[in-house]
Order: C-alpha cells, then structure tokens, then sequence
C-alpha cells in the first residue's frame, strides 16, 4: 500500500466509530480529508442516519458542504462526541505536532471540546522525538517581525510562512512562523519560553488533546490510547 | 488636584526620564494621552531634540500624528529604550491589570521590547489585589462562544465587551471577554487555568512588563521600582 492508501486506510478504520446521533469535528489536511469523503459517502447511503458537524477550517468546510454534508458552527455542536483530524507528528506518548497545513488554531479550539479526539495517520508520522520537521508558531501580524529577531536569538531557525511571497494569513487573520527544535531540547520546554512572548496565539504543539490513534502501517492497522 | 490633574501630574514626572535619541513606546488610554500631548509639546518647541516613537493602538498613533509625532513600525523602533503606559490596576509588586480600554495585546508586545516601562497613574489605580474590577481577556473570535461557557462554567462571570450592540473588535481583529477574579484565588493562577485554552491570545495581567511607577497621589508623587 503506498502512502495515499495507508491515509485511506486509517479514514475508514476511524469512520468505524462514528455512530448515529454524534457531533462531529472534521479535521484539515489530506487525512482528514480522506476521512471526510468516506463520511460523505456514508451520509449519502442513509446507513449512518443523523449527525451534526463542525470544521476545523475554511477549506475542510467547502469541501463537506460540496459533498453534502451540512457544517454548523462550533458553539452549535458542542461539546463534541468525537473529532477526527490527521497530525504532522505523533509520538508513544500521542503528543503531537500539528499545523503545517495552517489551521492549527481552530483545530486546537475544536479538539479541545471534544470527548475524543482520534488521530488518524499513516506510518511516516510516527517520530521517536517531537521535532523532525517544523513547529509552526501562529503569531499576530502586529508582533511577527519582533517575534522572528527573538526566535532567531532563541536558537529556533525561524521562518516566515509564505504564500505567492507574502506571509500567509491564517483562517484567524494571524501569520505563521515555522521554527526548529534544538536536538538538545524538549519540544514542551520550548513551547513554554515561546508563550511567554506576547503575540504568540498559538502553537502546533498538541500534548494532550488526542485521546487515541489509529495509524496505518503497510504491516497493519497499529492504535494507541492515552 | 482632581483626578485628571494627578493624570498630568504622572505624566509631566514620566517626561522627565526622556532623552533626546531613545526610541519609545507610546502607550494608550486617558494617562497615557496625556504624556503624549506633553511629549508633543516638548518635541515642538525644540528642547528635546531627536525621538522615535512607536504606539500600542490605532488611536494613539491617531492622536499623535495630530500632534506632530511621527509613529514608527514597532520593529524600525525596537528594542525600545523606554516605554510609557497607564494601568487599570496596579499592586505593590508591580504587577499590572491592564486592557480595559481594549489595547491589551499591542500594549504586552510593544512593552515586552522596552528595557524599561514606566507606568503612569493617578492614586485610584493602586490596589491592595489585584482583580478589584474586570480581568479583559483577548479571544479570538472562532472561540469567543465556547470560551463564555468555559468561563461561565469556571466561576469567572464573563462578560463579552459589546461596542454599539456587537462584539468590539480589537486592532488585532480579537474580541474581549471581561472576567472576574474570584476572591479566593491569585490571578496568576487563574491566568495559567485561561492560557490552557485555545483561543485565550493574551490577557491584561501584566506580571512581569513594567519597571518603574509613578502614581500621582494628592499628598504628592509616589514612586517605585522593581
């Protein structure tokens, strides 16, 4: 199974707990979007009856309303049953790093009122240590160019997010800056020194929001639980 | 000297600590307008010589364009010699509420940059604890309806600040929730139980950002120090 499969694979294991009667939190990115579609499908066979969603992001929003699936706002659906959404990294602990698509903040905001959180992933989000790639640093456009010299001077490698050259704005009008975990460092210790600066909204850290995932392996489905 | 006049007061002792060639930090509100007039003043009639000035809000950089002022990006003026502010509360430690006025989050960045932060204030502003009035906390708005039912739940009586019958929207395009302390906790705790959330970007508990006071009182100038 190749990398695409694996995503799929992980959608419809995850589907298996979607029950009649839910709310839902659709997630962002090419997983969750996997799993979006699967549900629509559902939806449309009438075998899953009545649920009431609510998006992560502007895009995952289109993309249910264009197959059919209603999206309600997320003070009408919560708390939420369950929220379904893909991650960049996971580690044993289900601590996650999110974001690298750029919906981190309403992703937190919706996961952080769901019951459960399911993961859903294919095997090269696996990491022994937080930190391989990027952690993207949600910022508000007022404080991002104090914000780079500082992270800069922190040791964080900083970059500013960009689309068509100019920083790209988030769903919340905030502005992305992607930084590097030093090696000899843990990402929570350096989520910490970075809250402390006024004008960082938010970051991908997700240390424990995620209640279980489900990760595709070309050996199999492997779940984790906190 | 009435309330106003201790304002000036504050404000004519703050200009004192201004020298020709520092980069400052304008701040926002009633006392903070009234060391930007006389700053104007000064910058007119040739004694102080050369300044750069940076502002917390859209209405301070309004006003103090209409005096004369040139206002600066924050980062062409960073690090900033010396930032000057008032506060809606302020206790014998030094620590600040702030925010009241809808400033909050440009106020922590702007004053996170300065070496020093001068707070200004007539006598009402000093409390023996802090959470006399209101506690303003920045949301964004995506969270703004989840987060009322947090903070309802948590004992925090919030109310959404309203301009004109909506939500008021920050110069950072936030909206404010106003808290109360309850009377048996700290507000640093109770700051650490709202950053938990996502969608908390910043409150008015200054704990750390101000140097120095100056508090007009009627028997004369208080000072104090970190």
């Amino acid at each position: 199974l190749d990398q695409q499969q694996l995503k799929v694979e992980a959608a419809r294991e995850a589907l298996a707990s979607v029950r009649s009667g839910m709310n839902l939190g659709l997630g962002s990115g090419t997983t969750a979007n996997e799993f979006v579609k699967l549900l629509a499908d559902e939806v449309k066979s009438g075998r899953l009856g009545f649920i009431r969603c609510t998006s992560t992001s502007a895009r995952t929003e289109e993309l249910a309303t264009s197959l059919g699936i209603q999206v309600f706002s997320l003070a009408q659906v919560s708390p939420i049953d369950l929220a379904i959404d893909g991650a960049d990294e996971i580690d044993k602990d289900l601590r996650l790093i999110k974001g690298r698509g750029g919906a981190l903040l309403r992703e937190k905001i919706v996961e952080q009122q769901a019951k459960r959180f399911i993961v859903i992933a294919d095997e090269t989000k696996l990491v022994d240590k937080l930190g391989a790639g990027v952690l993207p640093v949600e910022v508000t456009p007022f404080a991002m160019d104090v914000l780079m010299i500082r992270f800069q001077e922190m040791g964080l490698d900083p970059v500013l997010r960009l689309r068509d050259g100019r920083p790209r704005i988030t769903d919340e009008h905030h502005t992305i800056i992607d930084i590097r975990i030093p090696e000899d460092l843990d990402i929570a210790e350096v989520v910490v020194s970075l809250r402390e600066h006024a004008g960082v909204v938010e970051t991908g850290f997700f240390p424990r929001e995620a209640t279980e995932a489900i990760i595709a392996t070309s050996a199999g489905l492997k779940k984790m639980k906190r």
